[in-house]
């Protein structure tokens, strides 16, 4: 192979080196314990799927998709959800077994990037799915888990904001009457461009009022009164249906003793154009960026042809490490180095550490080049070498 | 998406169910944490990498690869093994910090298959990688380590088969001539197809002599004198060297303690090409069949620029979970049914419950269709409905 790009990775996929993978392994760790306790169950589905199915349904751009041709001819996809396919698997197994049905996964989600230094291609997501159920306990619950389980990570300062799909879609329906141009505004929400929305507003053939209506939507957030003051931006019935389910909804979260992580917010939309009802993301306090969303999406399983709603969420591991900025205290093995004619010493002594659940490297003085740098890496050594009985 | 095939995966793609992931997730953590107490550090590399490094270096036959153009137009690779991108890792940075480097790995390995009903496509595989020392210790260390995973994974009864890829080749060499009549002959082995090999034999034209040294092979195994019933076959000096390296071997695993667990092959071939050295593999006395194999592949490093030796081995999850036999006893979660009025009360007593690491549902009765089915699945049921204070 050309020596110039032997050690190149594809754009957008990275190597976890071994101290980080301890600390994703611990984290992911108090995250499925959690999960766990709140009965959900972890599963796998492949990483490839058939695009007709899966890829298809997915909420994901076309143009985010790795595909690949089958020997058959057909267009797979890497998986770039878990949603979509647990929602598979649920409608043609588990459902029969029990619904509601609860399931939970950690897998590695795949999204095509368009240049290099940008996001991650290859990212771990782990989240859970709450199925068959459309109550707004559901919704409180799949919340207060997420709560729960950024707790049990180790998170202290987080915000998870709230909102319905169906509050912003009729106002904006409202105001700029197609839902090519509603669609327009959203984008800007949900790349969180609020500068370039307001420039978009200002450019619409719209009344002062009317605009005025989409810029107000952008401060009305928090738990006290922001029902009221969305509501005001309305007319005619459309979206207050939405309302009043956020209303019941933050009532029912303080049942659940999650009231303070979260803040009711309005203007929330998401790129996952599944979501039909509330929806909500977390961000740290820290670090300003959006580490996991959710929200309800009762329309999905229908297109596996079971006729229940459903909600969820997933937190990307990668951007969740980053908020928690910690680092792990990982065991440092001690190290034994032989010569041969000691090797069996040194193996029993190996046995009495790993007996006890201690690493310990075994080493062969022979295999290293560099003793001094080798040894230099180690706290505890003990050396069996040469004939005579020292050790250190 | 088209009724009919809205359930399908592509060929050889497989759901892991919830029973099936926790039997699964267990038996992987008993493996990690042997491996950890040797010392070994586990690792992540990407599952796409480039077709000109990864993929043409790794020894899996191109049409097992799948592979797909990313949007610059390079072919890309879904990894077929993991020994081959640690390979990259190491020589491009890990070598530099630590020489030898004891390096782990449980990752999903990607090989296409041709058709349905046969062998997965997508596998876990869990192994390790000692690289950066040549000495016959490193052979037997990971040949140690493989028994010793084997064992903390509940494997009772298995055989650690041993040979030497340069004593067969030689053998071949000297009795049909050429490398490529010599391949013919290994494939039949690496198939474990003894009938064909036999068949082969015969076909050739060789002497009666010639014929029984090629059929003999065949049965010299076993730790007493297979050694020296193999050099027996030899001719001239090519391959003896071969045979004094198992000979040390031999001697040196009996001072691991696992001699029991290996058993001397000198007709042990692999598909995996890049092997230069001993080579193994183990299979699991009750079912017959490959759980995992390993051997040592000097040259592969020199691919990626690092001019030093490596041996290590890797296990198949799914054969050896077949080969356990065995189901996982989970805890099973109690189940707290409630009605709005008493959402509160169901929250407290669920809290108690994780507090003490009891796994337990909470579900609002409303969100249930068939309340007699969905509690059948629990032993342990709590109901906090209606306003009284019932409470079974």
């Amino acid at each position: 192979m050309s020596k110039l790009f032997m050690f190149e990775k594809p754009i957008g996929m990275r190597d976890t080196f071994p101290h980080l993978y301890s600390l994703k392994k611990e984290i992911r760790m108090n995250i499925e314990n959690e999960m766990m306790n709140w009965g959900y169950e972890f599963m796998e589905t492949p990483a490839l799927e058939y695009d007709e199915t899966v890829g298809e349904a997915s909420a994901i751009l076309d143009q985010q998709l790795f595909k690949l041709l089958d020997q058959q001819g057909r267009t797979l996809v890497l998986r770039p959800d878990m949603t979509t396919p647990i929602a598979r698997v649920a409608a043609s197994k588990l459902l029969k077994d029990r619904n509601p049905l609860r399931l939970a996964y950690a897998a590695n989600l795949f999204r095509a990037q368009q240049r290099e230094g940008g996001r991650p291609a290859e990212f771990e997501q782990i989240g859970v799915e709450l199925i068959g159920d459309s109550t707004v306990s559901a919704d409180a619950e799949t919340i207060a888990l997420m709560a729960s389980v950024l707790k049990a990570s180790g998170l202290k300062d987080f915000t998870i904001a709230v909102g319905h799909v169906g509050f912003l879609q009729e106002l904006f329906l409202q105001i700029v009457g197609t839902e090519e141009r509603a669609e327009k505004l959203r984008k800007h929400l949900y790349e969180k461009n609020y500068v370039g929305y307001r420039k978009h507003v200002d450019s619409l053939p719209l009344s002062s009022i009317d605009k005025k209506r989409l810029i107000d939507v952008l401060h009305i957030q928090g738990n006290g009164g922001s029902i009221e003051k969305a509501e005001a931006l309305l007319e005619g019935e459309g979206g207050r249906g939405a309302l009043r389910e956020l209303e019941e909804l933050l009532s029912v979260l303080k049942d659940y003793g999650v009231e303070d992580y979260v803040k009711m917010d309005v203007s929330l939309v998401s790129h996952m154009s599944y979501y039909t009802g509330v929806l909500f993301e977390v961000y740290a306090d820290n670090v300003g960026f959006v580490l996991g969303n959710g929200g309800r999406y009762d329309n999905l399983l229908k297109k596996f042809g079971a006729e229940v709603g459903a909600t969820g969420f997933g937190i990307r591991m990668d951007y969740l490490m980053e908020a928690l900025g910690k680092s792990v205290v990982q065991a440092q093995p001690a190290l034994i180095l032989f010569s041969a004619e000691r090797r069996k010493e040194a193996a029993a002594k190996a046995a009495e550490f790993r007996e006890n659940q201690q690493p310990v490297i075994v080493q062969d003085v022979k295999g290293v080049t560099d003793l001094d740098s080798f040894t230099a890496g180690f706290k505890e050594v003990y050396s069996f070498i040469g004939k005579a009985g020292d050790q250190a």
